[in-house]
């Protein structure tokens, strides 16, 4: 085989800005596909949680290049260096990367933005979100810099191999730069963007997901909102709405084994501690569930959760106040996540679109006719 | 409230014993509920797999016991605690009690039998399986009695406190016994016996359920059993063969949060490693997720997984040699345990009919006439 | 090998209480061993920590019973239940058990008192803790009963079957009783008390052990006490003041392998979230092994950390305000786990005496004028 | 602050390769220091290990390039990437970064080679080792090379940014390509090299270190080789052979709180299965315990152990035949694991030379003669 190690490129790469033609694309409720466990917020987002931003940097062009970033910002662009927030991961099957564990194991903190993107470029995106942190995040006045200073970025990733030429290593430093610039509150571009571009989910074509749940007043009103880069699972796996739908469309197979991995990410405003935290992100996992998947062997499964509130709660002096919501209640944040988890998957599966990549290999996206026409058969379809 | 210390009861327990009048009675499949990966074994039991035996001691008396003890011996009663089984262990949500994880996580070892009870007799048992390993599996010629053996049980559990008398303690050293004793290859009975008896699953009657997949030759033609001891979930939350069933069916509801807990036991003769086992008890929360649980704050989510292959597994002289089954042929290993773990559940739940027991409580059986209506409505009945 | 049954005993247990005649005895700072990280609080005891107390049973009876329970309350008798503390544990060498793991894992928090015992009697004082608590630490009122509470003790052990009659099964539910009911704060019995009656730490005598640190006042002042059972170790691992005295004083050895354990309690009333007290848990193994400790194979060598801050740790309804230390200022308090932990490990062993048991096995204690002489030689001893 | 983005150097750095020189330089048993458990290999170096080989890559240029990377090859160069080891962590503190660990966790399997370098270079060196494994270690022949490889590599670091323009990023693919070229067998260099050029060790000058045991023949007649690189602790708590050195010496103290890493990476020949290899990395805490070290809040304590017995590991079909030693018979080599660290951490002090880098910041050396004295004042230097 031919490695191509990078090398500049003639053309400049086609940069696709999240956000652009939303509302013209119906998602999965828009066609009818239910979902369970409560309503979703405004944009049906991860951004749904008030402060959370998200960035797209989406890398196609030519034959082979089909790859990109996302990034995740808790708190926005501000700060987020000095403010980071309580957070916890579980790994269903660590056939991935997700750099800076240890250290949100460690300290329960979540520093710096979440950066997902394809397996080989994990390297030069982490290293890029540390330069990132120095030139827009620099430490408060006082602190030594010479001594100590936070550089254990989290960046994930799937394998986007089939469809992008993965050994050009396209992805450069200053897309990192440009996916956590560009983050914004607001509707999420779903589908073949970002890091998602190059993914593939069931055999279809997939790609990033998002979706929300925001509890009732009487529950405490929280948001929770999940996002997915997909790119796992066997076809004859896939359920939606718990419909075996992949047993169905039996088309457009490209898997022998379930080679693929799924990044879960899940925000909440609830004020969760770290423990806590960990908790949502193994609830992940049983949304991933409710889709068919198995978690199969070469399949990268990781999970992080984080909650925006307690803003205070990277603190370095005195004793910081905090507040934590009982265990007790924190049932409806399970369902929600569940409900979101699964839901995300769908939207990104529902968003994605046929492409043609590396090798000239094809992936086909999702017939939503023939899912309608599936779930209206089993009594499943709404409106 | 006033608690009951345990006392003679005057008249004897009524011990129902596994096996009894197995034939009658029809199976999830039976009612033509659909299951996803694979055939089952002949028994469609745990027991499917070579050697393990599974026994029941039922403990239903009065107005208020309804409890008992379910052993599952993964290699028979020949010799257990010379012969221990590779194993490993997750906890979805850890409100519950699996005694002698901290062994098991270390040595990747299972010594001895696994017995599964009610929440406030998990002592009492352990400390059976103690004398009873003293009586029946004293170590090997040689070994110095006096300084080191083996005394960490695996025992757990799940709250009957519904149902049962709890604080009666009404299970004792000689129940453990018996259920050690009666262990057997072969059917097993399901619903309301051993452990199970008195419990409660998607606020329907719960209990012991079991299934079991066999893979097909050119897999590795491994057989693999699931046996619940189902205790857990919200109505609204069930999903049979992935329909809403719990959203249709209302009456009967008994619980306000979700405070049960499921204990899962996987078994399989593949050669799998400690840290192997450990993946196949991560993939049962996913058949579990099938089934509609977002594993609640009050549920005792605990997993167990083990591997009756490598006999010599708890060697302790010499260079034990081994056999593994490499992690790119797990696969249909985790498709097998997903499947089974969702069959297991709905079996308990079809197999355990309408109880009433202490402070007069009742807890009514699924409906399996509507059950059937409802996922034939779905296009989901088999048969 | 015969098993004695348990059965009635002819002559009265000898029940020795905490706190009987404790200033006569020297312990290891009193010796002049010097130990490391700051300044010791008024009993050099867990109990410093306020609201900490402990009580002791010792079952000393006839040749063969050499046993008792410990038991720690982490908020004293008052109302352990409704006030869980936040926790958690690490796992060095998991050849033991610590029932309870889970629910401490997953909530963050220990509910109730931690008793700890021999091996053979943790289930029997497992289901005595829980009906101690249905007796004294029932639930808030408009909770339901039947339907939910408590009851996933925390109990841990060490193996006492060299000089005690382990399989005679003597400790019962009212030692367990007993444990909670007497223990108070101030001074700690030390040495062949309690759960460390029998023990056997580097082949000298061992059992229980206790020391503390104060923090200064410009690094919060905090209170961090370390209680341990000791009963691990070979002799020739022993250092004491870093000085190899295990390889000088080799008369009295009794073992061939290591086969003990210790488990050791970690408090403190710095505000610490679940994950910040097991990284505390995690020092303690660094205290561990500056006594030359290599957590071998047989060792069941499992640490519980808590915080008494915090009161409403356990809150289930609204959002429950809290306090917390933040990591950057953790430094100290680990500095003191390592520091009390070796120092308490010590203290097991100056306080312990010569001990006949069992099978008429004899453990001796540590020679406190050799030791003295060991250290002078090597310019480490203090005064 | 200014962070300079990596730009072409002037002039060419300087590298210095392993091996060079080695003869002429004492080590900490040359000097009488005294170490425990056992004896070591001929080289007293990890690469005492049948096969295990180790490359430095050192950068020190100008005023302020103090850096480079340490490449350990489980099994030389041949095929690693086909031939994993089984391997297992532990995380004491997780300040820090090493990659890959997820894929660690699940399968048990260390692929490829273990780079260590500074915090920000983890990244260029993590994406170069997927560089080199394409064009060197290709899949197998009939492997879909388009839809799975291995490209999750094991890459850690610690903080070098005192002595090194750590922001500079001075690291580059090519220096990763070199360090894994340059492996070898045979003598390892230690001190101011590869990966450990610019670290700090108590206060004094750290860096690379290493140290090996062989098990009597009777015992296995195993090896077990450490290699740390040590930047971390505070004066005060330095332990030499159990003597409070660092309470002694008292001048050029640089650090006012505990802001270091170490990385340690234990390995062996003893045929350990992945959660055996896991208990070995646990015990490498015990070894740096003894050097004084409490693993500071800032310290990314992260520990990695393989096993090289077991050629077919990492086998991807059939049934792979294995060899384990029983867990009863590893307590010689949580020994050998104590030992041989706390001595490699010791002769990375000894080895490493006062440095001056960026910003004009100087570390001085351990110096040789005052431990010697202090050491023999308390009757605990050799020879």
């Amino acid at each position: 085989m031919s490695v191509a190690l990078p090398m500049p490129l003639a053309i400049p790469l086609v940069l696709i800005c999240a956000g652009a033609a939303l509302a013209a694309e119906p998602r999965a409720r828009d066609l009818g596909i239910p979902f369970d466990f409560g309503a979703p917020g405004p944009h049906n987002a991860i951004t749904d949680v008030k402060g959370v931003e998200v960035g797209h940097v989406t890398l196609i062009e030519g034959k082979g290049v089909r790859t990109g970033v996302t990034a995740i910002l808790p708190r926005g662009k501000g700060d987020p260096a000095r403010q980071p927030v309580f957070a916890g991961h579980f790994s269903l099957n660590g056939n991935g990367e997700m750099t800076g564990l240890p250290w949100v194991e460690e300290s329960g903190l979540l520093d710096g933005p979440v950066l997902i993107t394809n397996t080989n470029s994990v390297g030069v995106v982490r290293d890029a979100v540390i330069r990132y942190a120095a030139q827009h995040w620099p430490p408060p006045p006082g602190n030594d810099w010479g001594w100590t200073v936070w550089s254990l970025p989290v960046v994930a990733e799937t394998w986007d191999g089939g469809l992008n030429d993965i050994y050009g290593m396209h992805v450069k430093t200053e897309h990192a730069f440009q996916a956590i610039d560009r983050a914004s509150g607001g509707p999420v571009a779903e589908g073949n963007v970002g890091g998602g571009t190059g993914m593939v989910c069931y055999e279809f074509k997939g790609g990033i997901g998002t979706a929300s749940r925001v509890l009732p007043a009487k529950l405490g009103g929280y948001t929770l909102g999940v996002l997915v880069q997909a790119n796992f699972g066997l076809r004859h796996q896939l359920r939606i709405a718990g419909v075996p739908v992949g047993a169905e469309i039996r088309d457009g197979l490209v898997r022998t084994e379930d080679s693929g991995s799924i990044i879960i990410v899940v925000a909440t405003d609830a004020p969760l501690l770290p423990h806590q935290a960990k908790r949502l992100a193994r609830r992940a996992a049983l949304g991933l569930a409710r889709t068919g998947s198995v978690a199969g062997n070469g399949s990268g499964d990781l999970f992080l959760a984080f909650s925006t509130a307690n803003a205070g709660a990277g603190g370095s002096e005195g004793i910081v106040p905090l507040q934590m919501l009982p265990n007790d209640r924190m049932g409806p944040l399970f369902e929600a996540t569940v409900g979101a988890t699964e839901e995300a998957i769908v939207n990104a599966l529902v968003a994605a679109r046929t492409m043609t990549g590396h090798d000239g290999r094809t992936v086909v996206a999702l017939p939503q006719d023939k899912v309608r026409a599936i779930l209206e058969r089993h009594g499943r379809l709404g409106r």
